[in-house]
């Protein structure tokens, strides 16, 4: 490719609503462009990026024996209401309504249109397993999209969708697919984590997130150094302490805390540490009739160390806490405790409530925690001897770096990440809801046992370069760069020599199959150094009629420091090298 | 591929709503399933022939040196509305809003947004020529969807689009395309022309439609067999007579036709020939003031012969017609003619009006028409003897076979077809009303000539089976089959010999690059061997156990009437020569 023939577009300002870097290289280097809120034309630069994602993951989904559909971007509702997910969603899903006012939806995912299709075409256990995927466009009407293609409204996604006859079976599709996804994430040339993800209500393990790592990522994912261990934020388990709960050593007393109603000022100004307070969390749940009216309603104190944090997802699996739970009202606070908010803590309550202790907590002695009274606390606090144990004991924080691996091989530690696929067992949530099923072998309709498993294509080049830039630009991995080497000739124009060097090298490495630009735009050195520094292709080499004289190129990987001088005939030699051909 | 690992759904029965052969075909092949009206999934086996068409599109966009982009499915309201197409548009354009109630529409087409794109990105002649394109969802909103991909609702098209600096740049433009469309054709393998269009207000001859051969075609395609002369028949042009009109010979009479009013009946009644009639068609222009109110109006007569067809493209292009005409109301009619219509003529008037006389009525002599009056004809017209000249005389009727070719090449034939591709001259109609300018070679701001240039990627296989059928099933030319060849195993749970020579030859292929797919799922040879007929695979070779104890295969294409046998030790020199390879 030569580039007057191609299409560059680089730009010195980012835009002002670029807030990560990734948005900003990506509209700096040209390879996208913004049409509105959260919508961007693929220019021809970031195309060619998708598409070798798009070959990579067809590939290798294809080996792993899914089979490639197109479901369509325009689906009738009709669908969407059988699962309820047509009301359910929220305005996220773009809802339509065509000439005659019948309603359609833009498709943010198909589980509704391929469960649609499995309940027709699938009729016995002999066509199982089958997983069909799809590379299409999806939207959804994010409230606040930005970050470019990062949490964009329309993009590219790769979903599949897997059939299976039993748990069993499933769970070996399932282990395909996450093998596959390993596989893909090994071939982007991209540091990333497999990392265990909270399976929701169907339970068991079979739900993972891949993550690339990248310091401005927004999930955390937990790891264990020592071992394969790792998961994301929400699911890590905080493991119980080990040793038993020291006795009482100090006096309980209320003691004045004027104006502090945080465990760390509080500890501060106590001079004490911060793992000797402990917070409370009140939260309610809900008795409904079949109206839909509350009839009852029952409050909850959750009562964590001073400096961990509340797990949601955890909490939603506490018993009694499962169905459903709010943050209870400033009314409900007063009248169990009353006090207001800030020195809240469970010893002298006005009225019953159900007590939580975070595992943590519950061996914690001669702690502190709020006297329901404004202005004090109370210290020294003990388990048994000041208020009963805790009505339950749980799993209800945030892990912390430091904590306990949950395979015991080692401590935990935290990096960020930014998630580009998912690998999750859905069960028969679909199936049941649209009654998809197959004829078994004992002769006996069946529900069919699925999983789906997401890539953000047009996601994953902006993790990418959250993950790989320097203050240049951005820096691809061969795999899915625009393209994989630039030619570079200085003065093409004017040297005969230097143009003729330039075309056969772009031949040879054209007819090796690399993917090379020759750039004869006829920019200046510096000006064409930067745009190819700012675009990241990975491999340079520089033409120049002085260096021809001396028989010499200059090779540079994106990388690299500086440039290494190649002899013109060993260029070839050296660029197959590098690219490993 | 093995065929238990792909996904493959037969029907012996097509749907009820299926009214053409490709739509039957497509859907009992398993290539497509309906989702609702307009809307289909593309299963893996049509959407392997949609990659195909594809990917011969996209390589010789680029090697005409089109460049891909993608734009968004979900667009912006704004820039339709810079155009005035977002209000001019019929509810064929789907519109939608998002969560904030902005307005979108989804693409049916994207001149909007790539003109958008080019006053931005295309700020200098020395960018120009640039033509950008992109293979992308579409959506339009048809009153009546039907006949399967052939007039969906969603499908999918390529669309490009050429940016030049001035008409003639713009016409080499339009030449790079129309040469790069008719190597796409060709590739296809599919019998088709190119054939002259109508390009509208633009004028200039820029405008050629590409029509796949097939007598259910909805468009008439007109030829001359002894040149290369094609148009279709908006466009085609019907020459003026050769010969003088001849000398009057005939008295004109009023003649009694009771009940006759149409040309073909009075003709019938009088026993003469058909082309002896003359039809009268009544239009009207209006005038407006600047309240968009009409302040007159003007009726028009409109003369041609009783078996021709008035073309309303041409009579589009009539001084005094070409801002626009209207049929005329009864009212207009009776208040001019003083008759109902069926029997109106050019004779005895009640009001002045404008005659318009078709080429071929201006020459005749001694013709029919209506006399004003109901039941009755005037026979022994003459033009000068009985009434004026017309006030105009034009080419207002559709050419019909044998016909004089435009070219005085011979003569014209007519042929059926179906459109899936145009090329198309725009001028600056778009760059005007979005003003998009680049700065020319003068240092001025100049408005960019366009072209745009559509393919029907999923409409294009079923203009090949409309074309490519028999009883059978679909025959796919090499080029745009699903699979290429089909290895068909007879017994292959039975015999080890079958089973290996099956996979050594399915691997043999695979290992040429061929698209082969062996049929490993046990199917009886007559229900197998019905499969692939239906699906279309072009070469197929069955192997059975008798056969390998002779040393033999069988090879057949899917037009040959049977099968050859063909040396085991042969097949794959007898395949590499049918396939080209």
């Amino acid at each position: 490719m030569k580039a007057s023939q191609f299409f560059i577009s680089t730009l010195k300002e980012a835009p002002a609503d670029a807030e990560v870097v990734s948005h900003k290289l990506m509209t700096r280097a040209g390879l996208i462009k913004k049409l509105g809120a959260g919508i961007y034309n693929y220019m021809p630069m970031g195309l060619r990026v998708i598409r070798k994602v798009e070959a990579i993951v067809r590939e290798e989904m294809n080996r792993a024996g899914a089979v490639e559909v197109t479901m369509p971007v325009v689906q009738p509702a009709e669908l969407w209401q059988e699962t309820g997910r047509f009301e359910k969603m929220g305005p996220e899903l773009l809802r339509i309504q065509d000439r005659h006012a019948r309603d359609f939806v833009i498709q943010p995912t198909s589980e509704e249109v391929v469960t649609d299709i499995a309940r027709q075409e699938l009729r016995s256990y002999k066509q199982l397993p089958k997983n069909l995927y799809q590379i299409q466009t999806k939207f959804r009407d994010e409230r606040r999209p930005r970050f470019g293609l990062m949490r964009g409204r329309e993009f590219i996604m790769k979903d599949a969708y897997s059939f299976d006859r039993d748990p069993a079976a499933a769970q070996v599709s399932y282990q395909v697919m996450a093998q596959a996804y390993r596989r893909i994430f090994d071939r982007f040339g991209l540091t990333y984590r497999a990392v265990a993800a909270d399976s929701g209500a169907i339970g068991g393990d079979l739900s993972e997130e891949f993550q690339v790592i990248a310091a401005t990522g927004e999930d955390a994912i937990v790891y264990c150094p020592q071992s394969d261990y790792a998961a994301n934020m929400e699911k890590a388990e905080a493991l119980a302490p080990t040793g038993p709960r020291p006795a009482p050593s100090a006096v309980m007393a209320k003691t004045p805390t004027p104006g502090k109603a945080t465990c760390e000022d509080v500890a501060q100004l106590l001079g004490v540490p911060l793992q000797t307070t402990v917070k409370s969390l009140v939260l309610a749940t809900d008795e409904t009739n079949e109206a839909g009216e509350i009839v009852r309603s029952q409050v909850w104190l959750l009562l964590l160390r001073g400096d961990h944090d509340m797990n949601e997802i955890k909490v939603a699996k506490v018993p009694g806490l499962d169905q459903g739970f709010r943050f209870a009202t400033v009314g409900e606070i007063e009248e169990h405790f009353g006090c207001k908010p800030g020195y809240l803590g469970p010893i002298g309550l006005k009225k019953p409530l159900k007590i939580v202790a975070d595992r943590e907590v519950a061996v914690m002695a001669d702690w502190i925690c709020g006297a329901n009274e404004v202005d004090f606390h109370t210290t020294g606090v003990n388990w048994g001897r000041d208020l009963p144990e805790p009505d339950a004991v749980a799993d209800l924080r945030n892990v912390v770096a430091g904590d306990r691996s949950p395979d015991g091989k080692g401590e935990l530690a935290i990096e960020r990440g930014i998630e580009v696929g998912h690998v999750f067992y859905l069960g028969t949530k679909y199936s049941k809801a649209m009654n998809a099923t197959f004829l078994g072998e004992d002769g006996k309709p069946a529900f069919f046992e699925m999983g789906c498993y997401g890539i953000g294509v047009t996601r994953l080049p902006a993790a990418a370069i959250e993950q790989n830039h320097d203050e240049r630009g951005i820096i691809w991995p061969d795999a899915i760069a625009p393209f994989t080497v630039v030619v570079c000739p200085i003065g093409m124009d004017r040297s005969d020599e230097v143009k003729a060097a330039a075309e056969k090298l772009h031949d040879d490495l054209a007819a090796l199959g690399v993917d090379v630009i020759l750039d004869d735009r006829g920019e200046r050195p510096g000006a064409m150094f930067a745009d190819w520094e700012l675009i990241g292709v990975p491999h340079r080499v520089v033409i120049s009629d002085r260096g021809l004289k001396e028989g010499q190129l200059e090779y540079q990987h994106r990388r690299d420091t500086a440039a290494t001088k190649v002899g013109a005939a060993d260029i070839l030699a050296h660029l197959r090298g590098r690219l490993g051909l």
